[in-house]
This record gives C-alpha cells, sequence and structure tokens, in this order.
C-alpha cells in the first residue's frame, strides 16, 4: 500500500466504505450530512479545517471562524434542513494569543447567529490548528433534498452567480485589487434559507452545495445518481469579478468558475414541468443543462462537448 | 491578553462562553454532550483526540481508532442516552501509510458495533494527525443525567474500579510488565450499557465519566451542582493493578486514582433512599462518598480532610 498523498481523497473515502459496517437505516451516507434514524428528521453533518489549509493570507481570526461554521451550515443547507445548533471542537497551537482565539470564536458565533442557531457545546484542547465543527438541523416536515435523486430529463440549476471566491483568491496572488472578490473568498454565506425554500417545495430532485467545485458537485450527482449531466457553457451565470480578474491578470475564466471550490452556492435538479413551483420560492437560480440517461458529466461549449472531471479539491 | 498555554482549559472554555450568545432551550451545555432542543430526544457530543496529545507509545493505529471513538460514546453513556450514530471527520498527514488509516477506521468500526451503532458519515482530508468524532444518541424515554442535578445528602458512587489506565501509563513510562494495566489503557470501554441502566431507574441526580480524572469530575459536580463533596478514600476501589504497578515503581497511589485521566467509569449521585433501585440494574458501584451543602470537593483520609484541586487533564 502506499501513503495517503498518492490516493485521491475520493478514492480513499470509497476504500474507508469498504473497511466500514454499512449503517442501518440511515439516508444520505454518500452525502455531506447524513439523516439520522430516530424519526428521520434530524440531520447532521461535520467538517474539519485547518490553519494550513483554510486560512488563506489576509483571512482574519473572525472570519476563519466564520468559514469553520458555514461550510457545516452549507452541508445542512444543500439538503433542505432548518439549523439547530453547533458544536464546536478545538485543538490550537498553545502559543496562539488569546484574543485570536475570542475572535475564532466570535466569527463562528456570528455565522450560527447568521443561520438561526446557536453554538451547543463543544471542546478546546492544545492541538495543532483545527476547528472541527458539527452541524445539527431538523427537516421540520420536508424531506431531505439528497444527493442520488437525479433523473434523465431534470434540468440542473445554480442559485447566485459563479466564481467570485475564485476570482478573489487569484487576485490574491496576484496582488489585484477586487475588494468584492476577496470578501466572498473571506466570509462564504451558507444558503440556509434558500435550502429550504427550494427543499420545501418538494420538487427537487438532488442538491449539492458547490464547496468542491462546479466540476465536482456535478460528477457527484451524476454518480450518486447513476445519470449523466450536460451543462451549457453560455448559461453559466458567471460572477463579474470573474470577468474582472481574468482580465487583470490573464488568467482562465472556465478554470475558476468550473475547478475551484470555496464557493457555496447550490446546484440542484428538479423535472422540467415543476419550474414555476421553485419560481414561486423566489429563490434567484439559473438552469445550467439537464440530466442525461449516459454516465459522467459533460461541458457543452462552442458546440463541443467534452467530459468534466473532479475538481481541484 | 496572553497566550492560550498560560491560561488553563476550563479558564478558556469559561471566556468562550462569554464571547458566545446563551444557546435557547438547550439543556447540558456546560455538560460534555448536549441535549437538543427538537423533542429534547436527541443528544450530541464532539471531541479531538491528536496523535500528539492520545496516542501513547505503543498504542496501535487501531486502538488509537476506537479510543477516538469511546471518548464520545463515553459522553453519551454520561448522559444515559443510547448510542444512534456517529461521525468521523479526519485530518490525516499525507505521508501516513494507507494501512495504518484502514486501522484507524476499523477501530473506529469496532467501538461502534461495540456501543450498538455504526459511522453514519465523515469526511477525510490532508492535517496534521487528528480525529474528531461526533456521536449522536437518543434518551428514548429516560431523563438525561445531567452534572447539574446533585443535593446535598446525596451519595457519591463510581462504577468498575479505578486506576488501572493510570498505572498501564506509568508501567509504560518505567517499563514495567503490566498487561491488564495497559491493555485498559489503550482500549477504554464506554460504559454506554450501564449509563443507560442508571439512567433508567430515573433516580441518579447527577452523572459524569472520569475521563479527566476523579478529581476533576469531583470538581465539576460540586460547580455544576452548587454543592460540596467529601469523598472518603477508604471506600475508593482501587483497580489491584494499581497495587501492583506502584510497588513495582515506589509510585503513588492516590495520584494515580485521584489525578489521572483516561478512565471511562462513571461518577454518580442519588438519595441514599434510592440504593435498592440503582443495585437492582446489575450495574457494579461502589460508593465512595456523600454530596455536602458546602462548597467544592474534599478527601477524607486517615481521619485527615483536604481540597481535591482539578486533576492534570
Amino acid at each position: 500500500m502506499s501513503s495517503l498523498k498518492n490516493v485521491g481523497e475520493r478514492q480513499l473515502i470509497k476504500n474507508i466504505k469498504k473497511v466500514l459496517r454499512p449503517p442501518k437505516d440511515v439516508k444520505g451516507a454518500d452525502d455531506d450530512a447524513a439523516v439520522m434514524n430516530s424519526g428521520g428528521k434530524t440531520v447532521v453533518c461535520s467538517d474539519i479545517v485547518t490553519f494550513d489549509r483554510h486560512m488563506p493570507e489576509g483571512m482574519t481570526y473572525e472570519q476563519f471562524g466564520w468559514t469553520a461554521a458555514a461550510v457545516n451550515f452549507s452541508d445542512l443547507a444543500a439538503m433542505g434542513a432548518k439549523p439547530t445548533g453547533l458544536i464546536v471542537s478545538l485543538a490550537l497551537p498553545e502559543d496562539m494569543e488569546e484574543a485570536d482565539l475570542y475572535d475564532i470564536i466570535s466569527g463562528i458565533d456570528q455565522c450560527a447567529e447568521y443561520c438561526g442557531t446557536y453554538v451547543i457545546g463543544g471542546d478546546t484542547k492544545p492541538g495543532p490548528g483545527v476547528i472541527s465543527c458539527t452541524a445539527l438541523g431538523d427537516m421540520e416536515d420536508r424531506r431531505p433534498m439528497m444527493r442520488s435523486g437525479a433523473n434523465p430529463g431534470d434540468v440542473v440549476a445554480v442559485t447566485g452567480s459563479l466564481g467570485a471566491p475564485a476570482a478573489g483568491f487569484a487576485a490574491l496572488e496576484s496582488g489585484i485589487d477586487a475588494g468584492e472578490a476577496i470578501f466572498s473568498l473571506m466570509t462564504p454565506v451558507p444558503l440556509v434559507r434558500e435550502g429550504m425554500e427550494l427543499c420545501g417545495t418538494g420538487k427537487v430532485t438532488s442538491c449539492i452545495d458547490l464547496s468542491d467545485g462546479l466540476s465536482s458537485a456535478a460528477n457527484i450527482i451524476c454518480e450518486q445518481s447513476r445519470c449523466g449531466m450536460e451543462i451549457i457553457w453560455e448559461f453559466l451565470p458567471v460572477s463579474p469579478d470573474v470577468d474582472e480578474v481574468c482580465s487583470a491578470m490573464n488568467g482562465s475564466e472556465e478554470d475558476m468558475v468550473l475547478n475551484w471550490g470555496g464557493e457555496y452556492e447550490l446546484m440542484f435538479t428538479f423535472p422540467k414541468e415543476e419550474l414555476e413551483a421553485l419560481q414561486k420560492t423566489g429563490v434567484f437560480f439559473s438552469i445550467i443543462g439537464h440530466i442525461t440517461g449516459d454516465d459522467g458529466a459533460y461541458l457543452i461549449k462552442n458546440d463541443e462537448k467534452r467530459r468534466l472531471d473532479y475538481g481541484r479539491y
């Protein structure tokens, strides 16, 4: 066997599942959030962020705390759950300034407040600079949106606009002044209300957030739903920040929009004929493609069709 | 302000709570597990273990995985909840051997199986050697045992026997051959069944596990229940391993029994007159003292009474 760096994360997770006993009566073991078996109403998800990997230069401790919470609330949002609590476990370097810790906590608490809930527990101990949050949610009377329900003929949509956090990251690296893009990178907004609204229609067949990038999200939906997807480049709601930063640094718009993570818009699918029900939610979204009986995700651009790989996350 | 190493963990947690908005409708925010507000039946807790701090020399990856799960199930046990799922987030070094990861996973899964549940979700990414598990539990028709319910006049009891993991650690450090003690250090057993049985009587007024040591547990009960506690040294069910290792290395029996963590027995309190109800559970326990109207935890040994501090955890 080899070391972990030679095995992709996705493959690792597949291998890990072979070691585990398959859980009974749990929905969403292949999603980032799981629906508990106790009545099927409680949703839970957990994610680790590390100083090394998730704190780009220029990010404040408050923003880092916000981000640690936001990645979890986004997983609840993708399932359509209402957040009911956050557990925070910290493993922080002993030479860290006390004030910086409280900034992290304040950022976490602000994000919980934004999402209508509270920090309800947690722990702190010395460690290497890691925050692990667990978010809990309640499905109320909605059925959770999974990654596995897309059907051939469904349309594919995304909320909001795409690529701003990637543009922010590129701008930072190249020293380009792009305040809004950089802010969107530093303060990801979990679309909790949008997720609940979309889910509440009962018409959404699958949903995922774009935290690992659009290409990865498309591939995951295809894999979990055993279907294909065609995305039309011209339909993608590209953020104006992407244009701006790409022209300033001569970067690839396509790469920013498709392959970067750190984006918290939702991708979802629904039967064409349900468009009106979705529009009535008031959630802003764009149709970007459709589900096929094929296998794998494809991009259609200038009438050429090419396979989309998993992104860089 | 100073760096984190100058502030005790307990004080840090107190300070953190001042930064946070106090949660609404949640019981147990001062316990290691929290009872959710959605019907009050779901219990959740989360704890991080790190290679650096929680993997003593000689511990296998499988045992480390078991331990990462066990510390969480023990928090459920102390509340009397039935485990319903475990979420596992891993942040592991990229140069780690793949086989070692699967050993960790196998250890986690074995512990989940021992506790009657499954790994229901999780994530893995590169990081500094950290496992964060979140355990979920169901109170069924029981009322959760909190840390805050002890009353003057209650008796104090502990399950099992005390000090074996500390003896194991000391034996390892001194090169003493003490197989059973070392095994108890490497494979902590969460007392899930015992917690549920004790809780099911409805007579337990407070409960906590001894993962931070007996002295700490006693102080926490006193603080949360706003009471005092007297523990009688002669009543403590000291593990035979402690005698054995202490004589071999000329160590302090009292230190091992009172101040060490890594122990997963339960300390609990109940009104004297309910002894029979507790005995009927079949759970093996020893009465070790009683709750007073005083303030703080005390040890009575050879007719001398002295204040117990928080232990070394």
